[in-house]
């Protein structure tokens, strides 16, 4: 990284002739929003915001910055939560929002996908799929302002991961200016094509490391024409996992979301959010939020199926007291009213006070095991402190969040951060999981990679990071 | 690839101790099998073939042709249809075959995993994962003898594609013994883990030119329980994509095959397997094989539902003039039988006399275009050649074969292989397609590698293969 140099002001007024005035931002008011994250835990600083409109501009500014040897930040809707798209405190560099390239170049209903450029907002494409008549699946909580860019380059998660995979798994094509600013022109929407080396799995989930995401041919899937939404109440946490796969099998594999919440939750939810109504009469320790979604024709008739297989599939549950309750949503509305505790859950945790995050994994089979033994030991750590798990764990996946004691200080209870870290982590990694499941690592992780990944696998990171960008030119300071 | 020298004896006698006695062939009679592919299109040698019963004993034989500068060419069912998988005709290295390596390691049913090394046939982990209540959905034609290295090497195919995706899809971690010999572990089993660069697609596809895939967490999913199989017959090539659309929308996905077979396929099959009757008493031009799979509960009324589904999408179809006849299994036997003309379609060309074959891809879109400009073009070519597209279309995968005029000489047709793939693999590039949907690249398809992919691409990829390969001992000559 020591390569890379603070701009000189002429190579600063050669960018700027690349995107002219409209892509340009350098005063202080301007570059704000752009150099630190919605949190707030990372402030950066930077030499200009360049915004440029085209993957030819976007070549430009790249070929200029590898010449000068000037630092780049890709950015989208900079709304991730490892610190990624922040840049260094120290400057220097710029920051490249994509923002700008917004066009969706094609969509192809009968090859189900759609070319669309880096700067696309998530919610406009999803959008964009629907008045096509199709799906584009990837969904997640701030898709009304994260950009589909970031999206890849993060390798985004969120709640349709079990039935249609991660962001990488969207992506056919892609479309990258590499660091030297060359493009690589990759954008195929081919579901089969065994010619080489797959490049496209390397730029994705790179964090912008290894070159900047312009463009991307994304799948659509047909839209459900059925669906089924439940909340059901699970006393004993160790019989999640057989629900799942008693769902996955009963409905043809049509569980399209498997979310858990636990009771603080509920209670936090309705102490916080007085316009929410408890969604069941009695109390139980674990509730799992299940979707099941299937298709169109037959209409009354397959929905009816649906139906009858959630039905089906519960009452069996009932008997074996596995589920001690339901609430099958009679209509949209009811759904969506399910949907929202679902949604608030993490506000309800922030208006309770100071909160410590996990964003692990574990093997679906071991969600239940990790639960409890995670909770067993941030127990004996610190007395009083409110374990508030949920998340997809469907995708094996857990926001194993802790809420500060009643009565603590928020900054004292914030201070043991990286203690709680490592515990949690140190669990997961035991029982061969991961650290960061969605979230990607960013600042904020760095140091946990080189902490738990092996040598081996680290230097091979920084091959492939040396290989690509010898100058360190691309997102200094992230993920490696 | 000139560093790669002629093993002396001693180097071979230490790889000999790493593998002993139940690991070494050395005579010819006993190498024969290794050294040459199931079509006889490539003849290769090589100074031993060397069969590891662990990864340490893998790790122990690479660490020894990396000091030795020894080439290693990885083997598993040694099935493939472009060479890759045989060693180059001027010998000097050995084959490394994956096949002792053959235990299940682990199965997780909970996680949808199993755990498998690189030696175990595709048609047992169908059988382990079916023991277990779940599916392992990777089928294709030579899975009673390829193995799961080799299918992940060249990241195979096949009918399940549609659903369920290519082998790349289906790998969740890797084990690797990269070329100086150390071991790789990224056997995780985990659904979301962003932690740095995706290594693990780096080295599916690669066809054993980047390291040697020693084991990998594959994923399972429950198995299907009521499923609907019908032939119909399509008069216009054009309405066959958007017949996939309307299956797909109208089944919430649950369209499990979707392959296409010409009029000529359903005549061969019957003029040479005797044992065969007509599917159904009319004749049109095109037929399309689909398969329907949904859950399980709900037993008779989602199968009922299912049923509905399809005679509701076909009753559509009828009434719109885009399918002219149906046949619908009554019983498994009957769907048998209709998989069974798909199933040697192949075989019923082979026995016709000489084929040309081609497996290109296109955008599913494109796959009426292609065809019918592929059939004018190599018509115009030659008087009276037979063209027989069918397969995987709905993965946009074709198989464009060519059967020659009757009464040909078989080596004059023959003599015409590269005029007509530059034909076919041209208008398919045009198209946005691939010249390689599922075979791969291997030693057949190098040239067109070069010829068709950008100097960027070429240049990434090189710069892969130099940064894991430096000294090019693994599989050299293949791929790149």
């Amino acid at each position: 990284m020591s390569k890379v140099r603070a701009p000189a002001d002429d190579a600063l007024a050669r960018i700027h002739d690349v995107v002219g005035a409209k892509g340009w931002i350098i005063d202080d008011a301007g570059m704000a929003p752009y150099v630190v994250d919605s949190r707030e835990l990372y402030h950066g600083n930077c030499a200009a915001v360049v915004r440029p409109a085209s993957r030819e501009e976007v070549m430009g500014v790249i070929r200029l910055c590898a010449e000068a040897r000037i630092s780049v930040v890709p950015q989208g809707g900079n709304t991730g939560l490892v610190g990624g798209s922040v840049p260094p405190a120290e400057g220097g560099g710029i920051v490249l929002s994509l923002g700008r390239m917004n066009r969706i170049r094609d969509l192809d209903a009968l090859n189900n996908t759609m070319t669309v450029e880096a700067g696309c907002i998530l919610a406009d494409l999803q959008t964009a799929a629907e008045d096509a008549g199709r799906l584009f699946p990837l969904s997640l909580g701030a898709e009304g302002s994260c950009m589909i860019g970031g999206n890849l380059s993060t390798n985004a998660g969120g709640v349709g991961v079990l039935r249609y995979g991660n962001a990488r798994d969207l992506a056919l094509g892609l479309e990258v200016v590499l660091p030297d600013g060359q493009l690589w022109d990759g954008l195929r929407g081919l579901r089969k094509d065994n010619t080489g080396y797959d490049l496209k799995h390397l730029f994705i989930g790179a964090e912008g490391t290894l070159g900047v995401i312009t463009a991307a041919v994304l799948k659509l899937f047909p839209r459900p024409g059925a669906q089924e939404t439940a909340l059901v109440a699970v006393p004993r946490l160790g019989d999640v996992m057989g629900l799942l796969a008693d769902a996955r099998d009963a409905s043809g594999d049509a569980v399209t979301a498997f979310e858990l919440m636990p009771a603080i939750g509920i209670d936090l939810v309705l102490k916080h959010f007085p316009d929410m109504t408890a969604p069941m009469s009695g109390k139980t320790q674990w509730y799992v939020l299940i979707e099941l979604s299937a298709g169109k024709i037959g209409a009354s008739e397959s929905e009816g199926a649906l139906r009858l297989c959630l039905e089906g599939f519960l009452e069996k549950a009932f008997a074996a007291g596995t589920v001690s309750d339901a609430v099958i949503a009679a209509s949209q509305a009811q759904a969506s009213e399910l949907w929202r505790f679902r949604e608030i859950l993490p506000e309800s945790q922030t208006r309770e006070g100071g909160s410590i995050k996990h964003d692990v994994s574990v093997p679906v089979s071991a969600i239940a095991d990790f639960i409890t033994q995670a909770s067993q030991r941030v127990a004996v750590e610190m007395e009083g402190v409110r374990i508030f798990p949920f998340g997809h764990i469907g995708d094996g996946n857990i926001h194993f969040n802790l809420s500060q004691p009643p009565g603590m200080e928020k900054s004292d209870f914030l201070g043991h951060w990286r203690q709680f870290n490592r515990l949690v982590h140190d669990l997961a990694m035991e029982m061969g999981g991961s650290f960061s499941a969605e979230h990607g690592i960013g600042q904020l992780k760095r140091d946990e990679l080189t902490h738990y990944r092996s040598g081996i696998e680290l230097d091979l990171m920084r091959r492939i990071k040396q290989m690509l960008d010898p100058d360190g030119i691309m997102n200094p300071g992230k993920l490696l």
